[in-house]
């Protein structure tokens, strides 16, 4: 593979990542500032804490990239090794830096504490390499600028790395690396699988190969990413605007990170419109998700969990002879339900979700994953009917999507049930 | 480096990885994993959807390792090629796999939808490989049995992943990959900040050496892992020992991937307890966590989200005179939504979470992550005041947290509270 102008490699260096204690968030957040700055990362390695498998998987990153950003074992104690790894594989020597010693020893002093002996490593740098400073923590970080691959030693810590990527790393690579002016969206959709997306986008995939296509599946959700690496704005836009069209009502948002209980509450918050949730099987999972929105209480008025059929009946009035001839997990207790909430809360609309969550409960005509939702406003209802697996924690995470999807369409005008 | 016995080496494959969208969480997942089972992981190589890339990383990974781990690349869509990338590899060929594509097919129309084209790849399965059952989503597995190296293929979807890691590839590694004779035991706790449960068990730590001591944080919970290499099982068992006593009360499980929830539920089930919940800040979050638990329905009555103060009055009968004397973020409120609970519900006991989630909200005598815990019986109640940060997500998930393991000590006798 020969290297390519703007490939960065990571390599993640500790034994709290390989023996999964800790999960590595360095490098996604690397790679995502990275991607910013027009630079793409095509491996992240992760090694322990000895010098062999440091020098080893560098040596072999360093023949691929164009940047080898390293993150971890810059510490004090005596297994953070990254430093002796690489002036043992550039044949290069370590030598107490006084100026970096002296801000160690004013760092705890300022806390009131005394450097320890083992400190003392941390202020030790390579002789031809440069130093990074660290405005967090008192390890500084080491550059070395070399013709086919510039190397980059950063703390593991992630306060001290990311603020030495973005303040001095970044800046250093735009200055010697070429990098691409990429385009990028990102299409956020909800209850739709993944390979019926991608069946909807054909046409687009097919015309447009020369982008780059990606589809990141969820618990009732797709991300589809697209990304132009050069190319004139319109025709990226021009791209876009089909995938909108093609998405069509099962695209919620293009604000990476954004998600659908946002999108609700801001929904709700913009028509005024106060919600209140009866759920069942979902256990106060709809009413978690829309409370996870800063900013909910101005739209949220409550909820009941109605786990119990004599709670259905005795919080939210629904009438027993209901539950005997359809039983509770039916579209007709559904819309009792949100019907009971709604008139309960004083609320403008209500949504309901009772179901059979698994893995054990079901019977023939009412099988596991059969899950009911309502939505009820001041003058009408509607009902969606689900049959999922048997899988508990998926279908509950399921329906409280859909239950929250049934509110983002009712409160944009598209369809979002049979009507009863 | 020679290849060691049982080595094991992850190749985490997305584009989703590298660019940064998604952080890896199945790297970590599967080493703890393996871990327990006498696996060491010695490496982590992430790489983006390109065949080139993924064999090239793989053939490397191969000639080090005794088993090679790969997650990621075997969906539906265009992106999706580690099938490819490794049939090539292995001079392999693919073939439909009739009884997998009529599993995806009825998978599909059990949710009245219908399987798309590109999900048949998703069926085509390698002829000298073995298949590994996918029980949560659509695409199986693959397990090429190689003398020196064997070669998992697994989804790169969490919830798929590790429950076929758990059900099906570490039971067969068990049989083929000679393990270190580890004795391993994990000790759950609860409600102690890591610092402090590392310190607690200090004297044991400086004792056994020997010992391997890990520490894994969650939200409010920290996991310790024992694992002992070599030794007699009573000089491990005396260890295991200690470090219960030195635990105390903040240990709530000695079963890997028991929740706390579960332990709460069988707690309650097995005193005969019935329980409501009323929640404000936490919106829900507490109910979804006790019905998270299959069997559930036997002890777990309901839930009030009250999210508005008119709600914690109109559903709870909590005073307004309550409520404005001692606003809704006090014990007093706390102590009387707990109790309209259980009188509302006819439970036996209730627990009331009323606070400030965050990030706005606070003021100078109730800042920001003030949180009152109630919990009320026939007889009594108690409370608990926690002062969290201003994070609104944990701070919910802390709440609850704390809420259900009240509800724990309550029921097995250990101060739960200040009695009001």
């Amino acid at each position: 593979m020969s290297r390519r102008k703007a490939d960065v490699e990571i390599l993640v260096v500790g034994d709290e990542i390989l023996s999964g204690q800790t999960t590595d968030t360095n490098s996604s957040y690397a790679a995502r500032q990275l991607r910013a700055a027009g630079l793409e990362v095509t491996r992240v390695t992760e090694v322990g804490d000895r010098e062999e498998a440091i020098r080893s998987a560098a040596a072999e990153a360093i023949r691929r990239a164009r940047v080898l950003l390293v993150t971890g074992g810059l510490g004090p104690t005596p297994d953070d090794l990254t430093k002796e790894a690489f002036a043992t594989l550039f044949d290069d020597a370590l030598q107490m830096d006084e100026p970096t010693l002296e801000e160690i020893r004013s760092r705890f002093a300022r806390r009131g504490l005394q450097m320890t002996e083992n400190n003392r490593k941390q202020a030790l740098l390579p002789r031809t390499a440069q130093k990074i400073p660290n405005p967090v923590g008192s390890a500084p970080g080491v550059h070395w600028q070399r013709e086919e691959c510039d190397v980059f030693l950063l703390p593991g810590v992630p306060a001290e790395m990311r603020a030495m990527l973005d303040v001095e790393v970044i800046p250093r690579l735009r200055g010697r690396v070429a990098t691409s002016a990429m385009q990028y969206a990102v299409f956020r959709t909800t209850a739709l699988p993944e390979s019926e997306v991608a069946q909807r986008l054909q046409p687009e995939i097919e015309k447009r190969n020369d982008l780059r296509w990606a589809f990141y599946p969820g618990r009732g959700s797709v991300d589809v990413h697209l990304a132009q690496s050069s190319g004139s704005a319109a025709a990226f836009g021009a791209a876009c605007d089909a995938v909108r069209k093609l998405l069509g009502a099962c695209l919620y948002s293009e604000t990476p990170g954004e998600s659908l209980a946002e999108v609700v509450v801001q929904l709700l918050t913009r028509h005024a419109h106060r919600i209140a949730v009866a759920e069942s099987c979902t256990g106060g999972l709809l009413g978690a998700r829309i409370t996870s929105v800063a900013g909910s209480s101005a739209v949220f008025v409550g909820g009941f969990v109605t786990y119990d059929n004599a709670a259905k009946r005795d919080w939210l009035a629904v009438p027993e002879a209901l539950l005997q001839r359809h039983g509770a997990v039916s579209a007709e207790v559904a819309v009792a339900m949100a019907q009971g909430a709604r008139e309960r809360s004083g609320a403008d609309i209500a949504v309901a979700i009772t179901g059979i969550a698994g893995p054990t409960g079901g019977s023939e005509e009412k099988p596991i994953g059969l899950i009911y939702l309502a939505l009820a406003d001041a003058g009408a209802s509607w009902t969606r009917k689900l049959q999922l697996g048997p899988h508990r924690d998926l279908n509950r995470t399921f329906a409280a999507q859909l239950a929250l999807d049934m509110v983002r369409r009712y409160e944009t005008g598209l369809p979002h049930g049979e009507r009863t």
